[in-house]
């Protein structure tokens, strides 16, 4: 089913992972450039930075940012550095994910996690770091010459990753743990912790490109799908991958007694759900024909994804 | 002699106090209305972010913008959401700088420090959005209607208080920790770790108020200098002050082999500095005349004061 509908929007499987590795490769070039380690005893810091940032990921964010952008004219340095700058909010969220007092992940990507490789202190700075440079990328004006784009980015980035999105978002996590969550509980959840972010990568690119109130409306619908898709995909990972294929300890949420799609849906009725969220999320994107030919696509890969 | 020089430039310590207490009282109101409880389980999140900005102390850095703001005609309302801003990424410094993984404080001025009243994930979530929330603050339409200086204002806070200041400053005192560092060291770790946000504070102030680029560079330098004394007066206290006096742990720079302006210049040469500092802090405002007569008097109260 993969091969077929990834190819009814014009994208081959193997065509979206070469755009996708592409992209990535394009991502990290900016961040190496971006996160140039000095010489003072400070380097530490930004080789921690480097470390959590650098080390690999799909940049579904990046990448989300750079195929929205596209769609607007956006230029690629612009893209390129708003796209760095969301993956470093993410990879922030990730080293204080792990941290000993929160997840207390050893591994990440199969490689160790920020604060085994350096040690918690080095890794709690790296992260607020990196969440200070996602920001400061964003309103330096070498990003664009137009302030009011530079500060809507920020103020919507801010809004998809502080108290009222996904660190909101995590809070409603830990409060949930042991205790069994309805549907609406769970989807609310997750529309916070990782669906904000991901809408706002979307959006980003419709930000910087000035796009029209309907065409903005659409990505954002667009991003908000797969956003949701994304997470019961994951859900449904985490119940049925092996360690190897994700890379990181699976079957977690089931070991810390969570609600998820899958424990309130089933693991058939998750995959069922996922495939109508991907669905919906294309019929969003019509209007732009086959210039978003990568995002149908890419919905389609989130939900089928094995890591 | 801190009556004296107080008085000299017109403004008596008690009045100095009152300013001070004043402005705190306008800045806690405003963080108040800013950080709204809301009803899902992430209420935790909010309280604990309430418990880490409104517990107290001298909003030296929020008041150094309303009193800069005022030099150049900036609104009340503008000047204290900017105020809020940076107490807010102060806050949350020190929620993760009193971390069991970092300096494993259990007190934050007399009281419990955050993850001794919640618990460490909260708290380490609680500064992270914290930090966002200085950001959305700055960024926000409804701060002012000119986004080149809501941006201006971001990038700003994000330079002072990022890798390439605070927080690269916070690293470089853990690095320095048992070794012995040169004067120039220890000047350049307090630049960034503390002067950084502080000299910040100062200049929001002229850049929200679209000040010319001759009194830009005055307030910037009194602020270099001020949160310089600040620091000198800080290792003084360290180790000359009580528990009971400065709400915190004395002598722990001593207990941790740090170098300090006290362990360089002794007890009466780091005195002598501060002093320094503080004249040549208000050297810098006189072509303002008494409009900035705050400003030098809060120069003197900051080498003089006792917690």
């Amino acid at each position: 089913m993969s091969a077929a509908m990834a190819e009814a929007v014009g994208i081959s499987p193997a065509a979206l992972k070469q755009s996708l590795s592409d992209a990535a490769a394009r991502i990290e070039a900016t961040l190496d450039a971006v996160l140039v380690v000095p010489g003072g005893s400070e380097a530490i810091l930004f080789e921690a930075m480097r470390y959590a940032v650098l080390g690999g990921g799909k940049r579904l964010r990046g990448y989300l940012v750079l195929q929205t952008a596209s769609l607007f004219g956006v230029s690629e340095e612009a893209a390129l550095r708003v796209a760095a700058s969301v993956e470093m909010l993410h990879a922030y969220s990730l080293v204080h994910d792990d941290l000993p007092a929160m997840d207390d992940d050893d591994l990440r990507r199969g490689q160790p996690s920020t604060h085994r490789r350096f040690d918690e202190a080095t890794a709690i700075l790296a992260g607020d770091a990196l969440q200070t440079m996602a920001f400061e990328l964003l309103v330096d004006p070498a990003l664009h010459e137009d302030a009011s784009i530079r500060a809507e980015l920020a103020l919507a980035l801010a809004r998809a990753s502080g108290a009222h999105g996904m660190v909101g978002g995590q809070v409603i996590d830990m409060q949930g743990e042991g205790k069994s969550l309805a549907l609406d509980a769970v989807r609310r959840l997750h529309a916070l912790k990782t669906g904000a972010l991901i809408r706002y990568a979307a959006e980003a690119g419709a930000i910087l490109g000035r796009a029209d109130p309907d065409a903005r409306a659409r990505i954002a619908a667009y991003g908000r799908d797969i956003g949701t898709a994304f997470q019961v995909a994951d859900d449904v990972l985490d119940a049925t991958a092996s360690d190897a294929e994700l890379g990181k300890t699976a079957g977690k949420d089931l070991a810390a007694g969570k609600s998820t799609y899958v424990s309130l849906l089933g693991i058939e009725g998750a995959g069922a759900e996922a495939q109508r969220l991907c669905v919906q999320a294309q019929d969003h994107l019509k209007p732009f024909g086959h210039s978003a030919d990568y995002l149908k696509a890419l919905a389609q890969f989130v939900v089928e994804r094995r890591n």
